[in-house]
């Protein structure tokens, strides 16, 4: 197989590096830009998730307005609810949910096994019970292929095992990290779909040995774009960033992004820039604006705090989202215990406002050559 | 008291007669143009109710999209949460909940009589118990205005004591009409906000003479609009009707705007314009929207309904909403099935936008001397 930089003209999807980390080593941050089928994205990316082809509660214009470049949708549950054979039917995950910019879909490798005493993994891939009907369903990465292919993302994820980093064991490491890379040659192997480009994932949890190697492997594959995986689980941030520094070292002269997969906060996201890392994905900012959570520069706010239902300000001065442009804290708290859908739309709206422009900030920064010294978020323990 | 018609000057609401009920008897249905002090609404006019300060699942630019010119909230809900005193500190409703459209609120009578065991009803006003918390709250005719003056609203209405139209003795309905005629007095008298204007309701249930009398006594006194109360209940559409041509033959020479409360459908607002009615509200259209049920030019669709899984066309073709520009049926269903919040918000857009393009098309009608010939909708029986 030969490496996908030496024939770029013939992928789907092609990276270009815009500015190279430093040279001084203040920091891996690098200002990228990632051309795919349905449009243009600039990196560092923060890719908002639609589990079930909705990212929950926004609309594509709600999506467009916080400025999402990119999303994230869920293999496992699209191919549970509708099925992939129907969106392939009805054309394709982009227009089932009329979102016309750029998909990329996991492999549903994460959420199969997470599904614990559900699931069991061999070698020829996983079988797991439905978390919906309880039906039983055999995973193999050719069907992890076949699904996305359906789906029709503009970018496909190998299958992978991911293990809990700090949890496992060295061996069970050695081993989902062994079978992972059996499962990507067979992923690429499988792979035929012209217009989809595919990433491969590195694993090797914590351990630095198995790490690099699982990079060198990895990398040594001809994918568009390299994920790391196994990680934005258990782990300290300490731990997280000396694996991350692994991976990276084994990918300094690699022309391809690098995705972190499953990070969400503002604090991770700026320390995993700093570590290199073009692209990011996590249900986080939505899910904790849901349960009341709203992000701003000096912190978080609760929303169910009574203090708020007198509080004639908007959740965060000066900012461009729908609930900061017409509504005070009050409505909000009001909308929240009253449980009102609009609470959840409006919220989450703001919560990846904030952390899109955020994104926006580091590319700026990266570009003015004033990272890492970007003050950082105390958005971040959400 | 002088009647308002005589000094429409000096009053925050007058209402023009655009075009008469034909003198040929064929219809009583008359085309119209209400100012309020947050602008002009042509009639016959849906209103849809933002229960909690918000029409479920939508904001104010879906509001403005679905066509709405007025919406009622509703007193009961802003008194108990979050508090019409923290309402009017917040700026008054129409800031609270961002709408600078003019809003209507009820009385809470409806939803106070409505509480069977948890109430009681005596001349001086009504003891309940909030459905919220359980605590017990006495509300009287002049707390009902204060409670309306305090949110702003561009139309207040007086509290009455409505009764189930058909289920009700004819003595209970005598008791509750004389009662609603002393409260309407009483409101009159409470009533001081300049920039509000103040609607009387009749009430009388189904029995014509009593129907007749509170017209009589409630058109008599200076309200800038006249509500027709306690239908929209158990009766059948013939016994509505009935009491509807008996309020309406005693305001044929009315210069106020007619409002029969808590009507829906879209037969049944057909029918009622034809009875010479200029105002309406309801949760129908948006609650069965919630529920799956979507009106459609021959009927309607309940998107539970699994043959809709694989239906790529929308819910109706040409239809101008936000639910069926963009999306297929197939995806609605999917949606609904996996709770996903934007269900909620599309469906509702498309209900509302059907009824509210339903009373465009009888308004055109009107105008045009077609009405009542238009095509009555099959998408009435919700």
């Amino acid at each position: 197989m030969t490496h996908a930089a030496a024939t770029p003209s013939a992928r789907p999807l092609s990276f270009e590096t815009l500015k190279s980390a430093p040279a001084d080593g203040s920091t891996r941050a690098r200002l990228g830009r990632l051309m795919t089928p349905h449009g243009v994205i600039e990196t560092p990316v923060f890719m908002p998730v639609g589990t079930n082809a909705t990212v929950k509660a926004l609309d594509p214009d709600d999506l467009r307005e916080v400025g999402a470049q990119m999303i994230l949708s869920n293999t496992y549950h699209l191919y549970l609810r509708p099925g992939h054979k129907r969106i392939a039917r009805l054309g394709g995950l982009h227009r089932f949910m009329a979102w016309d910019g750029p998909i990329l879909t996991d492999s549903g490798g994460f959420q199969v096994v997470s599904l614990g005493d559900m699931r069991s993994v061999d070698d020829d891939g996983v079988v797991f019970r439905s978390h919906l009907d309880g039906t039983i369903h055999r995973f193999t990465p050719e069907d992890a292929i076949g699904v996305q292919e359906a789906l029709g993302s503009d970018v496909a994820v190998c299958l992978d095992q991911p293990v809990p980093p700090h949890a496992s064991t060295r061996a069970a490491v050695a081993e989902a990290t062994t079978r992972t890379h059996a499962w990507a040659e067979r992923c690429l192997e499988a792979h035929s779909r012209p217009d989809q480009a595919l990433f491969g994932i590195i694993q090797g949890g914590l351990e630095p040995d198995l790490r690099a190697e699982s990079t060198r492997v990895i990398a040594g594959l001809p994918f568009d774009g390299i994920c790391i995986g196994g990680l934005a689980g258990d782990e300290t941030a300490a731990q997280r960033r000396a694996a991350l520094d692994v991976a990276v070292r084994g990918l300094i002269e690699d022309p391809r992004p690098r995705y972190l997969m499953g990070l969400g906060s503002p604090a991770d996201l700026l320390n995993a820039v700093d570590a290199g890392i073009d692209m990011f994905d996590s249900v986080l900012p939505a899910r904790v604006a849901r349960n009341g959570t709203l992000w701003v520069p000096d912190g978080r706010l609760n929303m169910r705090n009574s203090r708020f239902l007198d509080d004639p300000e908007p959740v965060q001065a000066g900012c461009r989202c729908r609930a900061c442009r017409s509504f005070s804290r009050a409505y909000l708290a009001h909308l929240l215990r009253a449980d009102e859908l609009l609470f959840y739309r409006l919220a989450t709206c703001h919560n990846l406002t904030f952390l899109l422009d955020f994104m926006a900030r580091i590319r700026s920064a990266i570009a003015d050559g004033t990272f890492p010294l970007l003050n950082s978020p105390a958005g971040s323990a959400a």
